[in-house]
């Protein structure tokens, strides 16, 4: 029918990845690496179906499912419509919608960063957020949430709040068993913004229960900052960003911060776009547990993409990440930002902090 | 190509789900109740592919592949044909339609409750059905079926064949294992009935063999009847239903009959629809472990759908179950039918029958 | 968007499997057989989107997504796209392929067998390469590729080169653990041929890795030749594979070839085609193991396609598989081949060598 669009991306890149640390017992320098064929380092592979329709009156109802493609192994398809599933409701007040969507903190990560959170200089902040150590099933997206978006003719201001169920059963009266009333999974969060000629800035918060049981309680709170100005020559960006997860296991109440900073610049050339972003994110655990000087992931990235027509362009990308972790320190900046793909981190035992990663990336994206 | 449409359905509503009941031990009044987005309380969300050929001389090719749609959370795309995902050759002799298909008895469940067996208005008959204490897999839909329906030019009459293969593997001579030439799977059904203006009724008879092994043998036979009668502005519809489970363990043979009965009605208000249905099924053991009077479940439902355009709906439904069961049965009714969601039921131990259930559900239904 | 193609297949068959056999102990004749609806008898159903992008000088992108779809169940919907997910670039170099793509050995077991390796009628060598004996993931079709063709303009000469990624982690220096650095999963392969008026012929060459563990390693080597000639009447077509296995257990090396020939047949008559096949593998494992003359099985097979449109056909099949095995071997060929379905091959014990087996396939193919 004619109110559907088909629309989607198939992105390809061979992609390279090295790490190299000391051993600590044998003092020998060891590097690992892995060549592969990656599918989301410059866009995310990806199909879906939207469409809307006009009701009158200024009002209007769409959808969006839109799905990751692993395309270069076929391993998933249209499987699930986790990239986005909503439906929506617009007209002067603004849009209702409904279903799983992009978090509002997870918008600044992705439209401050010159990379958009993608392949080998995905910032060193989204990469770390969205590592094993914050353990965050909502950080870029949440599942059965209500949004609302401010209608677009506010001068240049613009906001969206959103609340996701925790869908888990609440019982008065006696207890039947641990967890019967927890709020896991349950999510809230705002994001308000300003956008007006080359200057765009916004403001985020959110916040998660990952973890609800009798003996533990589990909280992520998500704070972040992003501007950026187009002077047209070149577009600079930054965001700050600030990550709390709070887990008060029985006793044992530990807060820890991810501090995150990052600088971008793009910088259009013929048809083609350069890019570069410098991304750090500080560990603080309250002094507890981590010795020495505060671990400290940095990560610099330049990339080139040639457009071939709107549709299609080829890319290339280097990154290189420095840690400074504390040497009795295992947490999550070296594993998850160390190779710059999350997905694919290799395991570090104690004292096997990677000094050093490096990544490429050399591909084509071609959307539909 | 053109000869492909692409369809479906967004549907996403906020429902709340709540069972009260007195805790056996301390005569406590306990309510367990739940927020969730669901994404089938008026219409089910899916997606699909269809398309027809004409072959000429009256015959014609075409294909149907409807996929569940989880677009709450997005968890599940297109992951299955589930919902439909069939072959068909038309022409004068009528329809031969192979793969998985709707069985001839579900049709009078779906087309004569007011509410399709959706939401919290489904009939009890439906809920009772599909719930885990009858454990038949093919009640609403079959695998492997080849179907034949009447053409439609027969004055009004219409009807619907059905067998499933079970696909499992037959042994002649030694037998070299336990259910080797099981019938697990088999399915046969058909449907009977006339549609003439205002007047639609049909009958339907359907068997099936969820279980059959060396040690137990399981039979599930569903009759039913439908009727409705459109009077302009009110629409009244009934069903009678029993559905007959024989478990044939070992020395050990025992029958199971659920009995139900439906009587609905709709009223078309300007743009809107107001339905309500009274539906209810009688638990019978033959009289061997329940006893006092009958379990009995009854379940009345009102609802109201706004159409917004003929694609688009907000709606709402409120349904209210009570249950009268013997204070010694555990079994379907309670826990399949208090909610209203199956998929959902909570768990309740002997002693615990909820005596009233209610659930709301208010949502947005778009279709393209 | 008008750059996307949907496109498909529905291929629905009601197929007979039969097998006999004598019991080993009691001497009883033994017959198993199995009804059931399948789905790629003929053609395989699927579901598919594809497009092409012209960016101009002759260079073009293009995308292929192509999922297995099981219409007889609707269990398996658009979850994959494994049987085809590439991204290319073409031009007058040819065409630059990435993802997951058909192997150059397999096309040649699928052009120049009358059946293309589907339903009762598929070719001996196919099943049995595909078979569990074998265990190569990589025989039909690769993941994570990066291929080569050639330009069309060769004057009829056609080329196909392919390199899959093992994606496995190398490691220099320390070892910490088995596997660290295994090439499990790496696939290269090439493919020449000539196709001119009525001919066409090709040979190809392909090597896979599918364990690489410290204590074993294992790979096969496929090689074959095809070719067909089109009289205009008939058109024949021949074929000749070798597969070899090898595995090298720590201390233990094994080498298996399994040798296979195929003489096939096709005839159009008026809107329909006969088709017709003669195929045989013979197992050779150097001797040591196999006593008594070589395990050979031999399938032929006959069928014709009426078709009722360009995109809709009727068929039948019928194949008759003979086995001479040794009385003590019980590896791939009788099980893999006997049933001309290797999904759903029975499994046989020691001395339950299956004598012969008959398929059967009625069914009809639609394609949109």
């Amino acid at each position: 029918q004619s109110s559907v669009t088909l629309f989607g991306t198939v992105d390809t890149a061979v992609s390279q990845q090295s790490i190299t640390w000391r051993d600590a017992v044998t003092g020998q320098r060891i590097k690992q690496s892995r060549t592969s064929l990656n599918t989301m380092a410059n866009r995310p592979s990806h199909l879906g179906f939207r469409g809307t329709e006009d009701l009158g009156g200024g009002l209007a109802a769409s959808f969006w499912l839109e799905a990751p493609v692993a395309t270069d192994s076929g391993a998933t398809g249209i499987a699930t419509f986790s990239r986005r599933s909503t439906l929506s409701l617009s007209g002067g007040f603004g849009e209702l919608r409904v279903g799983r969507d992009y978090t509002p903190t997870s918008w600044n990560d992705l439209v401050f960063d010159p990379f958009q959170t993608l392949g080998a200089g995905a910032s060193a902040i989204a990469s770390v957020s969205i590592g094993a150590a914050v353990n965050n099933n909502n950080y870029v997206r949440a599942s059965n949430t209500v949004g609302y978006f401010l209608p677009p003719n506010l001068g240049g201001f613009y906001g969206h709040l959103q609340y996701g169920f925790s869908e888990t059963t609440r019982l008065s009266g006696a207890e039947p068993g641990a967890g019967a009333s927890s709020h896991k999974g349950r999510y809230a969060g705002a994001r308000f913004g300003y956008a007006n000629g080359p200057l765009n800035m916004a403001v985020s918060y959110g916040s998660t229960v990952p973890v609800d049981t009798a003996a533990q309680d589990r909280k992520v709170v998500t704070t972040n900052l992003g501007a950026s100005y187009d002077f047209g020559a070149v577009a600079l960006m930054m965001e700050l960003s600030r990550v709390r997860n709070r887990t008060a296991t029985v006793g044992f109440p530990r807060y820890e911060n991810f501090d995150g900073a990052l600088l971008g610049v793009t910088a259009p050339v013929g048809p083609g776009l350069f890019r570069a972003s410098l991304s750090s994110v500080r560990y603080d655990e309250g002094g507890v547990f981590v010795q020495g000087p505060r671990p400290r992931t940095t990560k610099l990235a330049l990339g080139y993409v040639h457009n071939l027509s709107k549709r299609t362009a080829l890319y290339a990308t280097v990154a290189r990440v420095t840690n400074r972790n504390d040497s009795r320190y295992s947490g999550a900046l070296q594993s998850a930002v160390s190779t710059g793909y999350a997905p694919t981190d290799p395991y570090f035992g104690p004292g096997q902090a990677p000094r050093g990663a490096t990544g490429y990336d050399v591909g084509i994206s071609h959307s539909f």
